[in-house]
């Protein structure tokens, strides 16, 4: 937030450290969850005059947090104004704003995508229907890349391309630049029923359709403010007598989103490939680490992100990074999101943690991974935090629950073992992951933001993440990829589905980290299980050093 | 709800079964939160012709729930009619309808309430200052008492006595029968400058003061509808200018519930005092019915209970039960909230699981425990029951977790022993308990609702109940009452308080019932700890058979 004399920054607890790397003095940062900390309008309500007017860039804004936003600060008689036609930061950045990107649309082959783009329009406008509506508008780009089966390059580590999509019961029309779409996806598109239409039409376009400030305004215009409807899950809009009164919008959360998530047969079967080929890049990666480190060759965080990238690069159906590779030694470890520089990163210090949190896009999947190592001799007290941790990880993987119960409840498992001692991590513990697609997607979440009520349902994919951080010293993350199963328990109380979890991930988990004093018989049982598992499915596919290593590192560990 | 042609009872899982056997066939069951059951207002909607009138007795219904119906209803445009004026209930019952109980009200000591009146009330027109509020109308009974530092018995088991209160700034009301008042009461009250009125004219006292339908009613006519305040934690209603604009009301949750609900250390004191008292009772009753039972010699439920009672009430300070015990033998184990009667109830079946749910309330303490035992050599089905609803209960009377979690948080922990092997129960695992007052408090509680976002905080008292229930034929719960206690971890992150709990109760548990191939040795140390407390701790107040059997039933546990 940036007023005439101020300027202030919000972020989580992932990035408290970074921010404090990142902002020059004139900023200030607000450590968004810390008590006492403001919000971003009760901080506008403490130091902005009464009745200021406060800019937005509504294209950046969901119309939720807008009008929460608007409301939040209407106390001080402050307006919110919606720079539709103005960005100020464009302003400042002129001609050397970079253009936007037009990469090449691909499409999604049907073998990893399952279902065709007429069932999958055919069953929204099914939802259209059911919701009393005649279109609806999408402007989530991995919605769009899903709904369609297409794939871009736009945005780097997300395979989704620059777009708008209204779809009507009769039609759909997708907004995009013709200069990403060559002929043979113009014929798909055409084929599926989809007209194209300029990108930037979009906004003349919803005149008659549906994005919701625009539309509301013309709404209020027609019917007055007795027209405004911003509650979620309303129906459509009608007169008191219960007929219709002209033009209206349906406001809830969208449909795909939640189709989007559940994973069908073909989709997973593109997981579980993507992550073995994954795993073995990984196999090879840390054979080639662990020997140059034990040469003691001096290697940057950055040099080693990049001969992963390498190693990645070579496996069949390899796109991109998932995300910029978190390749953290010591104390870059604490900082969640780190993404190490080249003019600025560290050395990858034998004698101190080493957090790797990586993924890939393939053309059949996404993964997402951090495994943390020592290549020397951990202190007994990182020791105790690794092997909390991985309980942790543990209990969550192993968690077993009704249907219909949301990610919250599952959030606790994964902190109790930190919480015994007075330990915590300040993120969720489990996001959902896009087949092929965004590495980070709704609805569901594992976390201790309790307001989301989304069910974990079967074939929802998740990560497992617990971590521990010290901050200035170390930091420690075990992540997995699970997908949510049915399981065959021996009974079904109240003749309910009873769900739990399947592993994609398939790498060693260093076992030098384990404290054995605190680990129970049970969680020796899961890792050597694991690590069976990991030989039988991955080995396969490695030969020579990388084989042997991976021998190595799945061999059982024994409490004596 | 009964309808012209209809009459149909909605009730929890806790009373399916009870329901069942009590209903005569011209009444209708609604299992609520089962699949498909249609809740009242559902219901309602469905079988009345639109625009029907439908009546409520507004004394049985909070305002939250009614303005809830009102809304539902309204829907197929009926109307919800408040009976003030006339009970339909009561019409029918006419003079054989009991009088209204009028026992005498007596002085809670200082020694067990910890705090005295004036400084409850001092904080309480804190509270009110801040709210923007001249006055409060209290109509929860437990939170008059608890306020005032006073008990009765106008209703079995609850302590408390039928009255309203209403705090203002300067001086307070108590509404209540004087008959139940004797002299050293009336002189107690005035002390503490309370006035006391007639029970009946708190209908009257309200047009100047704030019980919320009847009052908002004069707000409305007075102000129009834009008068209506009806959301929680709205601030007193004021005009736009800013300024007030005559009588208005706050409508939030009472300050008085969580004042309540965190003890201080007098009750903490004397809950922990009447609970040892109370475990003597039980283990004097527990070594006469194993006797009784191995004698051979028929004993119904019901003389169960009658014996426990004869037991209980000759520890020093009882004063009754603290609900109707539930003692249930086989089938009748799985009815939640089974009420044995003399002329229907089961013979105590030395060949099947005994559920013995009970408490007592004492003059400084409330107590609540349920055990659940096999006099003969209980199946292995039922031992690897017991044994996971004992897992459940163990792993949530040792979490640890960080200051401000709500209590649904740690829910699961008690259920995922079950869940492994797709079984639950359809009950809650903890509700508030009060010191010396009703047995069931809020606002905290520990349960699979998750909308109750009340943090546990340090004093407050929970019961740990988790359970099973096989249909005809057994139930197990095993139920010791806890409170929060801030536990001392080697770390603090975030500089927050880590939480945690500690028994009241110290009754032993049956070993015999536990399956040692599943249980770990994490639980079994739990097990003989717990023991070892339960013998130092009530030993010293027994002696003779009773001391003998305490001892038997506290050997340490010993995994082969």
């Amino acid at each position: 937030v940036v007023t005439k004399d101020k300027a202030a920054l919000w972020t989580d607890g992932r990035y408290f450290l970074q921010a404090e790397q990142q902002l020059t003095s004139g900023w200030s940062l607000m450590r968004a969850g810390n008590l006492g900390v403001p919000s971003r309008s009760e901080w506008l309500n403490g130091v902005m005059a009464p009745g200021s007017r406060i800019g937005i860039d509504p294209f950046l804004f969901s119309s939720d947090a807008a009008e929460e936003l608007k409301e939040a600060i209407s106390q001080k008689n402050h307006e919110l104004v919606y720079l539709y036609d103005i960005n100020l930061v464009d302003e400042i950045w002129k001609e050397s704003r970079p253009k936007p990107p037009n990469k090449h649309v691909r499409v999604h082959e049907m073998k990893y995508a399952g279902v065709d783009v007429s069932s999958k329009l055919s069953s929204l406008r099914s939802e259209l229907t059911n919701a009393g509506s005649s279109a609806i508008v999408i402007s989530m780009l991995d919605e769009i890349a899903w709904l369609l089966n297409l794939r871009g390059s736009d945005i780097p580590h997300s395979p989704v391309m620059y777009a708008y999509l209204i779809v009507e019961i009769d039609g759909a029309k997708l907004f995009i630049d013709e200069a990403k779409v060559n002929s043979d996806v113009m014929h798909y598109l055409k084929n599926a029923g989809i007209e194209l239409r300029p990108y930037e039409s979009i906004l003349s376009e919803i005149e008659s359709a549906a994005i919701v400030n625009t539309y509301k305004c013309a709404c209020d215009k027609y019917f007055g403010t007795a027209g405004t409807v911003n509650e979620k899950n309303t129906e459509a809009l009608n007169g008191t007598d219960g007929t219709s009164c002209g033009p209206s919008y349906v406001y809830r959360s969208s449909p795909i989103s939640l189709a989007k998530a559940v994973k069908n047969e073909a989709e997973l079967e593109g997981m579980r490939n993507s992550h073995l080929r994954d795993a073995a890049a990984l196999a090879q990666f840390w054979t080639w680490l662990e020997e140059e480190i034990s040469n003691g060759v001096i290697l940057t965080e950055v040099d080693v992100a990049d001969k992963l990238l390498e190693f990645r690069s070579k496996q069949n159906g390899f796109v991109d990074t998932s995300f910029d590779t978190i390749s953290a030694s010591g104390a870059n470890g604490a900082i969640i999101h780190y993404k190490p520089e080249p003019n600025s990163c560290s050395v990858v210090d034998a004698e101190k943690l080493f957090l790797l949190d990586s993924g890939a896009q393939f053309i059949d999947g996404t993964t997402d991974i951090t495994r943390t190592v020592h290549f020397g001799e951990p202190s007994s007290w990182q020791k105790e935090c690794f092997t909390r941790v991985l309980q942790g990880h543990i209990a969550l993987d192993q968690a077993i629950f009704p249907e219909n119960y949301p990610g919250f409840v599952l959030d606790a498992f994964a902190r109790a073992s930190l919480w015994k001692i007075g330990l915590d991590y300040r993120h969720g513990t489990g996001h959902g992951v896009g087949a092929a697609l965004n590495v980070h997607e709704g609805p569901q979440s594992i976390s201790f933001r309790f307001g989301n009520m989304t069910p974990l349902l079967k074939g929802m994919v998740v990560s497992n993440e617990p971590g521990y951080y010290e901050d200035h010293a170390f930091g420690i993350r075990i992540e997995n990829l699970l997908y949510v199963k049915e399981v065959s328990t021996p009974n079904r109380f109240g003749g309910l589905d009873y769900l739990g979890f399947e592993k994609l991930t398939y790498v060693p988990i260093q076992t030098k980290l384990i404290d054995l004093s605190i680990v129970s018989a049970a969680e020796i049982d899961w890792l050597n299980d694991y690590h069976k598992q990991v030989w039988e499915k991955v080995s396969p596919l490695l030969d020579g050093p990388a084989q042997e290593w991976l021998w190595n590192n799945t061999r059982p560990l024994i409490k004596h």
